[in-house]
């Protein structure tokens, strides 16, 4: 499955070389990563209100050509792995319309309850491995 | 009692104008108050560790020249106002050594607990008096 | 006219306190200024590509009630006065197809060539009169 | 050379998990990066006002624990290599006098001149290499 999410480039994602500041990627994965989870009908509300949470252990983001202010652009969203315990997201970011890749990256975070690696309970596992493929 | 607080602009806090965004000046003054407060030995965590929290009601702000990558400036915090229920700051900010003013406004907010207004406990208000004047 | 944008709270606009950080809501201002702007045929690549930058030089906002992570905001954007000189905008921010208002507040901005304030051009200034009222 | 940066956590570097949101240590990355620079007396804005811009066309880390709001935290900056196109920094966060590592990672960046990848002109090029080992 692949979840493609729009942003607006915001003039507060901009800095002083008038393009967009790379730390700003890294929020956009996450964008993209919420509405894969909601694509599957799961929140990280949802999970939260179980004690759930997701922390990010790893990314990892190449850069090839900068977004600037107002360009619409798109956040490809992939699953690329997934255990009771890890899940691996997959990223691309274009112009929309555009062929050309402006970023692309990863993702690995693990489930934690109560500050501990968990395994992931089945009612939300099950939503999760329909996203993989 | 008035606080300074240095800090130096960041290549993120700036925008394609090549300055720095203005809403950080709303953050800096966020910083300029946890130093003041810092400064009459008390932390917003002891007071979230005692079920209070501090949220900002009402923030106004003049801009009156831009800061710029690499700068230092000056965040000066004064308190202008203290009742038990409620708190106004004021900032002035300048960049290092430099009298003219880049930017100055100010900050209400009011304490609660379980996210209803409270009236603050005396041993954090006692703390605070002591800022005023 | 009133310009209404939608923005999903994103998790990265959220504090320690589980609620959006207040400088964030300055920022949404600056998004429902832009979609405005576009609404009247305007944007501000447009004008900077004429030399014009549109420095925010005052704002003010009122937080009455917190948006959370993951909930749907509008921002509701109207234009309040406008000289060739100066222009101000009101905001109001809630919880799409709630009544309650979370947020308000306003911005001035001038208009600007070479980093001095300047009579804008009667091609923008012809777009926004029509934005009034 | 390994160059030191003290940075103290700000409220809205936090999220609503009440830990630093990942992306953050993205910037501070930048932080640590732009001191490293400075020990060699070597600034952004002087390779900038030479036509000299520095994107970031890689970056990695790892979050291994997080850091909370109001803790003191060291960025260690130090060179991995350095060609007269591109050059890689690795960082790695700790709290301020504790051993444990809370995130490291690394940067890679080119150096461009109007857009195009250049040869870093040698007197940049000589400070720089004063950084390595």
């Amino acid at each position: 499955m692949t979840v493609t999410t729009l942003h607006r480039v915001k003039f507060f994602d901009t800095d002083t070389m008038g393009v967009v500041h790379h730390a700003n990627y890294i929020r956009w994965f996450e964008t993209g990563r919420v509405e894969f989870l909601r694509a599957l009908n799961l929140t990280l509300t949802e999970m939260m209100d179980d004690g759930i949470v997701f922390p990010i252990v790893e990314i990892g983001a190449k850069f090839h050509a900068p977004a600037k202010f107002d360009d619409e652009i798109e956040i490809e969203t992939t699953a690329e792995a997934l255990t009771r315990a890890k899940m691996k997201f997959r990223y691309v970011i274009r112009k929309r319309g555009d062929e050309k890749i402006l970023a692309d990256g990863s993702s690995t975070n693990v489930f934690t309850r109560d500050g501990k690696i968990c395994r992931l309970p089945e009612k939300f596992f099950a939503r999760l491995v329909k996203g993989l493929g």
